[in-house]
């Protein structure tokens, strides 16, 4: 069979063969019921290797054009065979079943991406910055693994909690925060927001109450909503979750869990003072209630003193404890664990275990060989001092190109600045412009109960980006805020 | 400071300098408030590197023997401060709501392990053979990708679904094997494990009753308890589920969804025949149920001819399929992916995005720059090769081996062969006596909705070993049987 190939050609050599084959079978050149040649043959006759030819007819055979019949040989498929295969019949209405999830809104994607011709975004969302990571000792302790392990870094793994040289390290990683850990009682998880979705449906049914800080984080919020849970905020101060507003609402909201981010609080940037974890701990105690600490950043902080983590004051089992590796590593990883005392842990590995039976293990194996605690530690310092240096540029910026009306509390770590906007221009409104003019921040809608009550906040996230688009983001978001009229008597 | 250090010794440097500052501190000799020198000074001053006395430093920091105070140094604490992190304190007794977690059963652990000294346990269990396992091209896929995409690969992905150009490569495949996918309808999940659990969510609440073959996959099983679900089962015979039993339930137990394997099913290893397929796509449209196809090895067939999924014969949304890598490269990957037309489809993949955001990206991204529609279905002739022949040898095996009161129906595919034994000898008993001999199965209780409905049946995974460990299973196995007297007139 003559196929013209072209070697120098950027088009890979299996797609010239699928793509000379398939004109003539569609125009009819290639006669259904043609036996085609074998592989081997064609790969001879044309001088390639035999996956090459195996590659092309894979294709054709994969869009119903040819077919290989076991033990006879590869055929050009008749018009009608190519129709065969029932397509989705777009005149047969959907089943009943499916009209209860007619009318969802289209899910939100994560950050918005919009093309912009004239500049680049710069966008103060996400969670870290992708050059902070350590990818070439990251890809050596992948291939340490690989070279060490072998196959059984591909095989299941342990069932039960993880694979434990890692959870002996994470531990160690806890005690270096203050926090008791054995690791037997270390749940590892695919990401901190799957160790929060356990943690929730281990302890709440739909319709229970959930407590949360409001405002809180936004992926939480929509894990409790999917939960079917009824959604309760408590209000934040400058030293965190208002505690003191807290008892009423346990003596009549009857919640079944509190949901708390002690350490630079996303959205807010705040951290609960130490009496508050004091007397949050008391009355979890009284009310019988089980708290739920996500700790995804607490060891990024700049100055002031060290909190003692919620769990690092609990001597009886009373708080769960999540963290995370995304934020110091990469996202992606995929790499976060929960911390539990007492008979409710061996309840939270089984569910883990039928939910999806474990998490990679070659992934847990990587990262407990690149994480030592002296790397963690060293990682860690490199972090906030490139962190912290954004948070000063961009709380400079913000005082030279912001309207003085705009209002913020500098953190003392973590990854977000939140400002409070004067009265006037809710921020989804101010997020348009802004993305008009280059610049992406989250609006404060996301991470309320009751999304109207963050109209007049957005969340900026100062670590993501280089300082000189700090600056330059935060110019762009000043003349948004113009352009919308947030203040007429500055600048 | 005088540190003795034995650059020959096998404990390393760190641990030397550790343990050294360790005996000091413990024994009084270092006193609290004493300032250790800085990591730079030390490590000049033993002429190791500055990373090893961090190293040391981090370790002795984590047990709480000293600590870094910012801007001020390292000092050793106090014996007060050293036990100043609260112990989880045993004479508390756990909070109330711990209660009702307190009686559970210890999670089931995968297989059981026993330790034998005399000779190697030969494990029938487990999903596929490691040696199988491309080790070397997965290594060089992984590589290609980091250099490739660098940390992008690392960074969240799509949360729309998963990678797309791993989506398109397993719409390819499944369009290989004759079902019509478009990629925008394939969400890849963390393992069919996980994907069977996001379905069942999205369709089931607690209470609602859901159809299963019986005997059936026994982790599905476990997720259908887990989610409070009431479980009934239809039976099989060698045409797989009994459809004809069906129509009855479907109009008294009022299911919310029908759970089907319908190749090479496990534990049972029978093939639903085309008329079943056709007829049960019937029903499902005559009485409203959603069909969940798990094809977790259909295109493992070593003989007779392939039936048509389920999916392929569904031209309307009433079918949600889900397939697996697992079975093909290895389970550790937790790589698996569902294909589900209309409305549902979006609600799914908000399900993932906030149960756990997405599957490892860099895990996605390999294993698209590794299968090829070409290579897998390479991969798969030679696995095919290798599993039939096992499966022979293990037919062979319990021909010569087992009592003839032991009946087998051979599979024309897949991984497992499910036995039946006479009257008498439940298998949980059997499998004791198994693993005295060195011989482990699964015993056919995992695989019932009521697990005495399983007494009589053990299932064999005939792809796992090698056949000369097959020959000596089999033989162990039959003086288990032997031993167990489960026959007496044979042999």
């Amino acid at each position: 069979m003559r196929i013209p190939l072209d070697r120098q050609s950027e088009i890979p050599v299996y797609e010239q063969i699928e793509k000379t084959l398939r004109k003539n079978i569609l125009s009819g050149n290639l006669a259904p019921e043609t036996r085609l040649p074998g592989t081997r043959t064609l790969a001879e006759e044309l001088g390639v290797s035999r996956i090459t030819v195996k590659n092309a007819y894979a294709w054709l055979e994969s869009d119903g054009l040819i077919a290989t019949r076991a033990g006879s040989g590869t055929y050009v498929l008749a018009q009608e065979e190519i129709g065969a295969v029932p397509k989705l019949d777009k005149t047969i209405p959907w089943p009943l079943w499916q009209q209860q999830f007619y009318r969802e809104e289209p899910p939100p994607v994560g950050p918005a991406r919009p093309q912009r011709d004239r500049l680049q975004l710069i966008q103060f969302t996400g969670v870290g910055d992708p050059d902070q990571f350590p990818l070439r000792d990251f890809t050596k302790s992948l291939l340490a693994v690989l070279r060490r392990d072998g196959v059984a870094a591909l095989e299941y793994g342990d069932f039960n909690g993880g694979h434990l040289p890692l959870r002996r390290t994470i531990a160690h990683i806890l005690a270096s925060q203050g926090i008791q850990a054995r690791p037997e009682n270390i749940l590892v998880t695919s990401g901190s927001q799957q160790a929060l979705s356990l943690i929730c449906q281990v302890l709440l049914k739909a319709g229970d109450v959930i407590l949360v800080e409001k405002p809180t984080y936004n992926f939480a919020l929509e894990l409790f909503r999917d939960l079917g849970y009824i959604v309760e905020g408590i209000p934040i101060d400058g030293n965190g979750m208002r505690v003191e507003d807290l008892e009423l609402l346990l003596q009549q909201a009857h919640p079944k869990l509190i949901y708390t981010i002690p350490n630079f609080q996303n959205p807010s940037g705040v951290c609960m003072s130490s009496p508050r974890r004091r007397q949050l701990l008391a009355l979890s105690d009284r009310y019988n209630i089980p708290i739920l600490e996500d700790d995804f950043a607490g060891d990024l902080r700049y100055d002031g003193r060290t909190q003692p983590a919620i769990k690092g004051l609990d001597n009886g089992g009373r708080v769960i404890y999540t963290g995370t590796f995304s934020k110091m590593l990469m996202p992606g990883l995929r790499m976060g664990f929960l911390l539990a005392d007492g008979p409710i842990f061996a309840r939270l590995v089984e569910h883990k275990r039928v939910h999806d039976l474990a998490t990679s293990s070659l992934l847990q194996r990587t990262l407990d060989e690149y994480v030592t605690v002296g790397r963690y530690q060293a990682h860690l310092r490199r972090s906030c001092r490139v962190y912290s240096k954004r948070r000063e540029a961009m709380l400079a910026a913000i005082g030279r190109h912001l309207p003085k009306e705009v209002t913020v509390d500098p953190p003392q770590g973590g990854l977000f600045i939140w400002l409070r906007l004067p009265e006037g221009i809710p921020s989804p409104e101010l997020l348009e412009a802004a993305l008009e003019e280059g610049v992406e921040f989250a609006p404060g809608t996301r991470f309320f109960p009751d999304p109207a009550e963050g109209e007049r906040y957005l969340r900026l996230n100062f670590a993501t980006q280089p300082p000189e688009n700090i600056e330059a983001g935060i110019r762009r978001l000043g003349k948004a805020m113009k352009y919308k009229g947030v203040s007429s008597d500055h600048w």
